[in-house]
């Protein structure tokens, strides 16, 4: 975000060593009193006025709750101006069919969503906000019209879908094996889906933070493509545009592929970085128990698949590639869709 | 740090809602056994390969104590290969002749600076760790030279002196009234002290953070300036200069030279924005009573005067623009060290 130009204030929600991709860490997690008390010294000295708040990973439902608590506060103190504050809400629960927050976090989410002005969920928390078992272009269309009404949030990316591994139907050409797909959706007035998909190749790797990397990107990106759009999508409740706007021309459409492409130059060089550090570092073999040289060679694997973000920041400002925005065929969608 | 290429790790010692400026916060204070403890994580999972360390504000004796014993693990970690592991240490003690911190913490400073390779002191913290009390150019040379001897450290800058304060002795012209004087040293090998000094034009309003500017682009600044002296000073012992190299031409030198001109043009920019939103947001006079009314146009005044930083970044980068280094003329020295 600052790369990009923002003034950011962060309320951490916890102080851990390192990601957790290590399988292990040493920290502390904020309570959600920790957090309600920092706000409120916002709040005592005139520091809330605030363009976007982007929340992402909380540690527990309560403090999910506190976050939720700050991002309704400043949405009322932003009311008289419609506009001029937008939630960016990742709805952090878990991955690859697995939660790995308590139970009782998803419906202190599903409480919260409902302010959202954009959620971010990957296919897995998608499917626990909608309800919907996402198998097929159609079901992910369900999955995000479902999360349209559910919780009236405007605007919802999916941020990594494998489409190849989907059941195919209609008749969108699916994307070869090796590439990810997101998915994207601004309702329109009516409270329908404009969805739009971006395709872009895969890297053979495992990279931590690509989530929180394509969220902070995404809030500087989509309030540059709103200020392009102009004053009346600028001062429209929750950046919303008209109905006439195409998926493919939405501000949302043209900032995910803003921050893909960042994305992509970033993880292509960290990859190079990767492979080239996995060679100098070669590991010992044969110090400790198999465990022990298992447990030295995930550190060693971790460490090197760090995304180099800051020596790459120029591709943060200005990525120099452009993927394609499609937008969905009719046959895609679900019959009452179409 | 990281606008200038620096892959950061950062350990909070704090986490509060504001700057103390504002007279009033909210938050929580690290204590010492939770720095310990992220350190601890760092260790097991082989991440303590860093290039160098900065500290800054500890919140206790014992929170100095748990960062002086990181400080002291990674120089030894980095034992065999000199130059490998810098400690850049700002012992945040006080301002204007007053201790912010508690008693104890001074004596945990004096203990831990031993280990530092650069300090950072303010004319007050000087005068604390040298014993020395600063009324002139000499007595400032004689407190450097004191701070090189008792604490062993090679590297000293004295962040803001305002010579014309001080009582004139020697040829050494004073700056005139509107100029802040940096001055910094790097010993020889007999423990005597390099001085140099660079005058800067001052600006006229306090802003809250410039001690942390100031610091953080020196870690990056002075790596450069190292790296650039050439192989021999970038793995000495604690990248000393050979004694031939002149006051004016240290490393130490061309990256103050270098960490002012960014500082002054940022501080430049955030000086005329400050001022326009002090007209923009002009107060409603007669609101509260007069203790409220200070307290809000206080807070007011410190909002506005926050540091730029985001959006001028680019300054930080390339400032454009390059303040002398002089070096200090015999007769400013105390008669020993002429």
């Amino acid at each position: 975000m600052q790369s990009l130009g923002c003034e950011v204030a962060a309320i951490n929600t916890v102080h851990f060593s390192n990601h957790t991709g290590y399988r292990q860490f040493k920290g502390t997690r904020a309570t959600a009193t920790e957090i309600t008390d920092l706000y409120a010294g916002l709040c005592q000295s005139n520091l809330t006025d605030f363009d976007v708040m982007l929340s992402g990973y909380a540690p527990s439902a309560a403090a999910v709750e506190a976050v939720g608590a700050i991002g309704l506060d400043l949405q009322q103190k932003a009311k008289q101006k419609p506009g001029s504050f937008f939630w960016v809400l990742d709805p952090v629960m878990g991955d690859q069919g697995r939660l790995y927050v308590n139970d009782d976090v998803v419906p202190a989410y599903k409480q919260i969503i409902k302010h959202a002005d954009l959620i971010l969920p990957n296919q897995f928390e998608a499917e626990v906000l909608s309800g919907v078992k996402i198998t097929s272009l159609a079901t992910l269309a369900e999955a995000i019209t479902a999360i349209h009404r559910i919780y009236s949030v405007p605007h919802v990316i999916i941020t990594s879908v494998q489409l190849f591994k989907l059941s195919q139907s209609g008749s969108t050409p699916s994307p070869p094996e090796n590439f990810l797909t997101v998915i994207g959706s601004t309702t329109r007035s009516n409270g329908s889906p404009r969805l739009f998909r971006i395709d872009v190749p895969a890297l053979d790797c495992f990279f931590s933070g690509t989530g929180d990397m394509f969220a902070a990107l995404m809030v500087a990106r989509l309030r540059e493509a709103v200020t392009a759009a102009g004053d009346h999508v600028r001062t429209a409740p929750s950046w919303v545009s008209p109905d006439t706007v195409p998926a493919t021309d939405l501000p949302l459409a043209h900032a995910t592929v803003k921050v893909l492409a960042s994305m992509h130059r970033v993880l292509e060089r960290t990859l190079q970085a990767r492979n080239a550090e996995l060679v100098a570092s070669a590991p010992q073999n044969g110090v400790g128990s198999p465990d022990e040289q298992e447990k030295q060679e995930h550190l060693r694997r971790t460490k090197a698949g760090e995304v180099r973000l800051v020596r790459n920041a120029q591709f943060l400002r200005d990525p120099h590639v452009d993927f394609a925005v499609q937008e969905w065929s009719k046959e895609d969608l679900p019959a009452q869709l179409q």
